[in-house]
């Protein structure tokens, strides 16, 4: 996504530690043009693909999520990293390792809005070690969906995570809507 | 506004001590036109009212905040309430209250997204004892910049958010897009 990748290239800093800091237009400000524009090519990427839902994880990947909602007219779910004093009776739990916080953190959604036999597609903010995307796929598995795809706005393909997932056995498509390759040196190479 | 009143009335629950769960359309899954709708009765509400940026507070402000920004053409900035591995330099920090988890928050914004002479404004979930609405709009003020208004999705009128921000000094337009006047009893009761 040629937009996405500019803004990328203009706005992002290397933070190092594979740090990619686009506070500017994902994961603090949020540029209502360019989110339309995600969700639009995110509904593009995943044509003729029958979803009924969208699930993501708070925070960032609420406003993509949304944006592409928007467009195939689904609902979204976001999963919760602490249970909300609203969330009761049935939940699927599902844990990865926090990129940025260290340590874990739980990813919860509620029995009522994952459905066996749902068509789920994942979107979120970033691909890095596909840790978080896995378990995302494993709550909507537990629930008895199926995940159809996933969509991320930004993969860091130097941290494997596409590799992992597939050497996982998830073989849904996955598309990212940019693709950095390198950020050794201070660099930022996208794809 | 009726379609959002009627939501509530037909999915809302009352759990008690004034929490209403409403995680079917706002707090955990979101119906993206149910969102668009509410974008639209933001700009509608706020018309001839010049803004520059939007302001919300993570988790639940983001989404009716990225739908009125998408109306309004202007970016939005969410305060997180922990800080990331990316936020640098000049920082805003203000305290409130958590309704739901007891205890205080830091709503935190970047001095990069709340400029000097903006004209905010404010989109956020719940107007319950104003408190939150409060260190947003303190954050906006600490950069220079000032607040044109303050939409929420829902206010719990009973709870008297509406008259501390006013007896506070806060006189800019308020307006909430579904108005519950009575959680007694199991009761939810809308203007």
């Amino acid at each position: 996504m040629q937009l996405l990748k500019e803004r990328i290239l203009l706005e992002g800093q290397n933070l190092g530690n594979g740090i990619l800091k686009i506070d500017s237009l994902l994961n603090h400000q949020l540029d209502p043009r360019l989110m339309q524009a995600m969700g639009q090519e995110f509904s593009r990427r995943f044509e003729g693909i029958a979803v009924d839902r969208i699930l993501t994880a708070e925070i960032s990947g609420i406003a993509p999520a949304l944006m592409t909602a928007v467009e195939l007219d689904v609902p979204v779910v976001y999963a919760r990293k602490k249970q909300p004093v609203t969330m009761r009776g049935k939940i699927f739990v599902e844990s990865a390792p926090s990129h940025t916080k260290g340590g874990m953190v739980d990813l919860m959604v509620s029995g009522e809005f994952l459905r066996a036999g749902e068509r789920v597609l994942i979107i979120d903010d970033f691909l890095a070690s596909g840790q978080t995307l896995m378990a995302l796929a494993r709550l909507a598995m537990a629930a008895g969906a199926e995940v159809v795809g996933v969509g991320v706005v930004v993969e860091k393909s130097f941290e494997g995570g596409r590799d992992a997932m597939h050497n996982a056995g998830f073989i849904m498509p996955i598309h990212a809507l940019a693709t950095i390759v390198n950020m050794d040196h201070g660099k930022i190479e996208l794809a």
